[in-house]
């Protein structure tokens, strides 16, 4: 028997249950892992809140990256043997301590790397590496700005970035974060400095994960022929509690962008959603193979035991994650 | 005396005018250009019918670019002297046979190309550079398709892609101009041959000219992460005459863009308009300097006599031309 975490229905951290079910036995092609660490998404709590539109149906179980150990493979299987340490990015389903892949989902996790860090890549290395380098296709010497710099996905940015020689400003909620930001080479600011100090502008990238009218403010601040890529809307979230109106606020100030206003500003708009390449497990295994072109690694805030799953998604509610938040199964 | 084409009002091509001024003696670092050949732009045509927000106040001069010989220097100007060949972008004004202009405005034409190649370059060189390196930031082993593939702009574009290793999908808004694409290296289409056919799709770049719903329609043709530039809204020229109806229908069906759906579609939608960095000459002069680091030459269709400026508007209305409309002084 395996375990699972499942969401029955919209709602606070009431609504989790943990399910004993069969393991599902692996066909030739696949690999089942034993799960060491679930990492915890941004939007699993909008899932949980019923506020995401691509959710599958309550209940579901949701989940999209892991780490473990291999348990048991297939007989078409050559890539993995039972005991190595991996990580794999899965479309839905990791909340689980037991799970079963295609191999070509499944990566060796590396030598030097923890289990911990398997279980905090996957997502935000993928929306980092699409967001800067195939969206915004961000170059040497160009002026970044990182709007979420504090959290898992902001810090692998700031790695990869300051890496290929960018400058980076990182915005963060609280003054306390600043140091933190500065001591990885990023000149931080809080969003309420930001807004405040109007030649703070001039650049030629900003990634906005907070959505609604900050997208405008951001817009205005980019450099001849600059760019926004916006990620989601952190800005839709009430901390602690289910909040419709909050996040319907959100949605509904979102701007919209007309070309020929485009025009006149020579600027431009993209919006990405890398929980979307999940569905497409081929593209997800080539981008995940790009981890190796980076030195980049994950930071991890910290792991609560899966029986304090309402815990761990209410630590990243308040907003209090200075990296990646995991659900440890051991 | 100098000579100058002014454009008295809104209409057809009986608003021009020859007008005989004085000639504005140059300023310590000002060169003055006894010009050959005045480049005719898309925005001209626009302009001269009322529908262009950002143009000067009628009566106004028109033109962006000029190519022609030194005349007469300032006492500070050191790089050019009397007799020097020259090509240069300027801030309107450009119908005239004398211009007077700031040092680093000009450009020395390269020995081997002709004046009539130095009339044809600036604007569409820096739309192409702009539109292709600095906003799209195109890359070896993209797939892009150029809606515009014949005229000036289309065919700068097609040269500075393949030599960079690009895939070049062209539009033509005639069968028989195909053979001229295939011809430079593009797989050609015409407008109605691309939209039946719905496995012309998965492109990284699309530039798109021609504004209203055309520019949905290539939206939906992109690739994941790929994005479109829009430059301007060819379908807004009715053939021949000002057609209000016809333009105010192009405007009015350009779409929005809303974030959420950019980021459900993974994709971006950009914005450019090359005349507006003429405003900004110092930027203006640094992108002009790239045309160092391309082989591409302007192709030039034909040139009218200033005289028949009217004429030289309506072959471009008409859609006849395959590459740069000049007027000529000489």
């Amino acid at each position: 028997m395996i375990k699972v975490i499942q969401i029955k229905k919209p709602g606070d951290g009431r609504v989790f249950e943990i399910l004993e079910t069969e393991m599902k036995l692996p066909k030739d092609n696949e690999v089942v892992i034993d799960v060491h660490f679930s990492g915890i998404n941004f939007a699993d709590i909008l899932m949980r809140q019923g506020l995401y539109p691509g959710a599958p149906a309550f209940p579901f179980v949701p989940g999209y990256e892991i780490s473990g150990v291999v348990k048991q493979v297939g007989k078409d299987v050559v890539l993995f043997k039972a005991g190595d340490r991996v990580l794999a990015g899965c479309h839905f389903g990791g909340y689980a301590n037991t799970v079963t892949l295609p191999d070509w989902q499944v990566k060796p996790l590396p030598d030097n790397w923890s289990l911990e860090e398997g279980a905090a890549v996957t997502v935000s290395f993928l929306t980092a590496y699409l967001t800067l380098f195939d969206e915004g296709r961000v170059r040497t010497g160009d002026k970044v700005l990182i709007d979420c710099a504090t959290g898992a996905l902001g810090s692998l940015c700031t790695q990869m970035l300051l890496a290929n020689g960018v400058h980076v400003h990182g915005l963060t909620s609280s003054p306390k974060k600043k140091s933190t930001l500065e001591e990885r080479g990023v000149k931080a600011f809080t969003h309420e400095e930001f807004y405040a100090d109007s030649n703070l502008k001039d650049y030629d990238f900003i990634l906005n994960s907070q959505g609604g009218t900050s997208i405008k403010k951001h817009y205005n601040r980019l450099a001849k022929t600059g760019r926004v890529v916006c990620i989601g809307a952190s800005g839709a979230v009430g901390a602690g509690k289910r909040n419709l109106f909050k996040a319907l606020k959100t949605v509904l100030s979102m701007p919209k962008f007309n070309p020929i206003d485009l025009m006149n500003d020579n600027r431009g708009i993209y919006g990405l959603n890398a929980l979307k390449f999940f569905e497409d497990a081929e593209f997800l295994s080539k981008r995940m193979d790009r981890f190796n072109d980076f030195d980049a690694r994950p930071v991890v805030d910290k792991a609560f035991s899966y029986q304090e799953v309402d815990k761990a998604h209410d630590y990243i509610e308040q907003k209090l994650s200075r990296g990646k938040v995991l659900l440890s199964w051991k």
